[in-house]
């Protein structure tokens, strides 16, 4: 039997909420059952001393979520319904224990996020207040492809690499991930296999993999991806970073990119080249990325602002060759821009002021003071313990390590002492070679001044 | 022969780069051919008056990108590459001609953004101010699930959906398809089909496709996804907008509810529930969210910011269920978190002074009255000859259109018209019905002066 209807007249919850749960619960705990028929609404209003459109407002609250249906124009009755289905109330939800505390980290050589005192956030700041001017475009959804005035300032950025192209051209997204998840897209009808530098860039792999293409690792030379190699493997898509081999730093010279643009050539072959953090350089001028050699169509380029701008802006770009900008057509409009419109706003103010080009040069000189520093921190107080792949440029060194202990092993017992550092193998996909242990430290983050104990920490910690 | 070295001393261009220029220059139009020893850097500065830093610095530069090697420590020579493959000079980029122009816009119907006066943006841009204060966050890439106090809130608002769950299982990103993604990813060892709503959501099914998922296409009935036709096929996860479903707006009761989550708990599915628009109910209360019932950790919930706020800032969240977290941690550090940190500290702190509340509150009474006048017109301009599907709820209408004309017919004419409107049997993944002809028409956009306008449109161009 339906227990009686309560309704509390001085509770804040309005009463035809009341009257909705009431008939909810007891629908819920079975005591009105499948068919039954609840009261007219003139009855209960007449009984209760309610208004009619209080009970109508929770019989309908009940009709939508289809605890009653509407028997015929007057009547409402119980629906019918799986009732072994009802749920047991919910557990309370608690929060699950912490893990036992990591060591207190002192200094994070994993990472190549920004010196601390790297950019100018009062200015930045600025130029988003700025942007919020455009109310109308912030009432919108982003433009597929990215904003018109930062694809345009792109173009005129990536001339300073040689790279010549035009806004349509250039695909925005927050992060090479997602970039890599439209290429992969656009791609898969023509591929099922990409080479990757082995080696490589583990976080760009993951993508492709991902969507289901076959990884071809491809050895690495001193000279970059051995083009030779690559050529006998069926890949006819290759991802490289030929200004600054990441992880292993190696510039490909000039004679290796033209081999490879011509392997493309004669192929048919798309080549990804990510161009990460080629504006640090500290010798001479930055190399011209190999997409300016290209005159075929055959590199799609790809860079990112994560470096030269603090890496929680997520702002990254693409440059498609013309052949494939129908490819991008067919698809873009199943996607949405992911990439705040504000900061792309702001950044291309940014560009057209001239800041971005300002803030690389400070940039660039902040860390080639701290790549010499660090660099001189490592000769003198590990010496002749570790060699040094030297290369003048990027925001990392890699170590090779003259230690019996494993990779592994340096890793952890750098994380006794405090220092975060990440290992070369972790970037292989297929069986790193076992020895000699090698290391990648990143210099950006760490203050010059803290350089020295960083090192005596890594020396105690190793030797 | 090699041609004269010509520096201009008067030029801005550094004498090192245009010693490197003419080698460079020299050496692609093969006039320095394999082999050549170049002069010795004590001999050309000599021979040029330039100092020695001057040709080192050029020599460096040469070497660097591989033109030159170190034939012995003391002389350079010219380095052996594909000859034949040095590219012909870049054509000059022109840009694309632009496509015919289309019909001016008047009112675009196919859209669900804001109502221009829906949102504080003066409000907002203090929010994004104070979040400036937090340099040391910004500085880095964001938290891998998001940010950790935008998680907290998220935890608080879903409790008003019926949502109970702990902030270790929300995962922020930057719009519903990139979490798509992830999920996708996270899901793919143990399905490789998902069955969708038919009609659905074709910009989230297109995620799924991507990943390689079989997508099954399940008939809707008036009561949502058919769960008899879901039973028997062979999907063991299945997405579903049980609130308001999209596109058709029909509201799963709860009955139905009940028997999608005993199907799930028999057979061990999960169900990704897209909670896209439930905000926006005119009558009675938000329907609580079908999650609220999962007991047994089949629910994946899903939602999004970009109704209750501008979409151009792109912040959307999913709730794990506990049973799916381990699977989660496992790949989570192979990605990196895409949505923007600064408007992640902004709307944490925004909806912790109880702006959201507050600003879903206001968008519910502007879209209420402005429903309410869309059907008015509906009504009075177009009468009997549309039936409208009513669901007071949501930001569209779906409208049967009694005419001889097909859907694309229909589209073209309001286009010339300058009414942008979608059509229902774009959402089909299969075959749609061909008659009746189905538009649907968005009205969060349209101010609702112009509403009587735009439907007079589209009488003319339809009838």
């Amino acid at each position: 039997m339906s227990n009686l209807i309560l309704l509390d007249h001085e509770s804040k919850e309005p009463l035809y909420l009341q009257l909705y749960r009431h008939f909810r619960t007891e629908i819920e705990q079975n005591r009105l059952k499948e068919g039954h028929k609840i009261p007219s609404i003139r009855l209960l209003a007449n009984s209760l001393s309610v208004s009619k459109i209080t009970v109508e407002k929770a019989y309908q609250q009940l009709l939508s979520e289809g605890y009653i249906i509407n028997g015929n124009r007057t009547r409402y009755a119980v629906n019918k319904f799986v009732e072994s289905a009802w749920p047991a109330p919910a557990p309370r939800v608690t929060m699950p224990a912490k893990s036992v505390a990591d060591a207190p980290l002192k200094y994070d050589l994993a990472s190549g996020e920004m010196d601390r005192d790297g950019f100018d956030f009062a200015l930045w700041k600025r130029y988003v207040n700025k942007a919020f001017g455009d109310h109308n475009r912030l009432m919108r959804y982003g433009e597929l492809q990215g904003e018109a005035e930062l694809r345009r300032q792109i173009v005129a950025y990536v001339r300073s690499r040689g790279v010549n192209c035009h806004a349509e051209q250039v695909i925005v997204g927050p992060g090479v991930q997602s970039l890599f998840n439209i290429l992969a897209g656009m791609l898969k009808s023509e591929h099922n296999s990409i080479a990757f530098e082995e080696p490589g860039f583990k976080m760009g792999r993951q993508i492709w993999e991902d969507r289901g293409f076959c990884i071809i690792p491809v050895r690495l030379k001193r000279e970059g991806i051995d083009t030779g190699e690559l050529a006998e493997s069926e890949a006819r898509l290759v991802y490289v970073t030929p200004s600054h081999q990441f992880p292993t730093g190696y510039i490909m010279p000039i004679g290796e990119r033209l081999r490879l643009l011509n392997w493309a050539k004669q192929t048919g072959a798309t080549i990804v080249e990510d161009d990460y953090d080629s504006e640090f350089r500290y010798f001479g001028r930055p190399l011209p990325a190999l997409k300016g050699l290209d005159t075929e169509g055959s590199v799609v380029y790809v860079g990112s602002f994560s470096k030269a701008m603090p890496p929680s802006i997520r702002i990254s770009y693409m440059v498609l060759p013309d052949r494939l900008l129908d490819l991008y057509q067919n698809r873009a409009a199943l996607y949405t821009q992911a990439t705040s419109t504000i900061e792309q706003l702001a950044l291309a103010r940014y560009m057209a002021d001239g800041h971005l080009e300002r803030q690389i040069r400070r940039l660039r000189k902040l860390y080639n003071e701290k790549h010499a520093h660090f660099l001189d921190c490592i000769r003198t107080i590990l010496g002749q313990r570790v060699d040094i792949n030297e290369t003048e440029s990027g925001l990392h060194l890699v170590l090779t390590v003259k230690s019996p202990a494993t990779p592994k092993e340096l890793y952890s017992s750098a994380l006794a002492k405090g220092c975060r550092i990440a290992l070369l193998q972790d970037y292989y996909l297929g069986e790193a070679p076992v020895a000699p242990s090698q290391v990648i430290l990143y210099f950006s983050k760490i203050p010059a001044a803290d350089m020295p104990d960083a090192i005596s920490l890594l020396k105690e910690a190793w030797f």
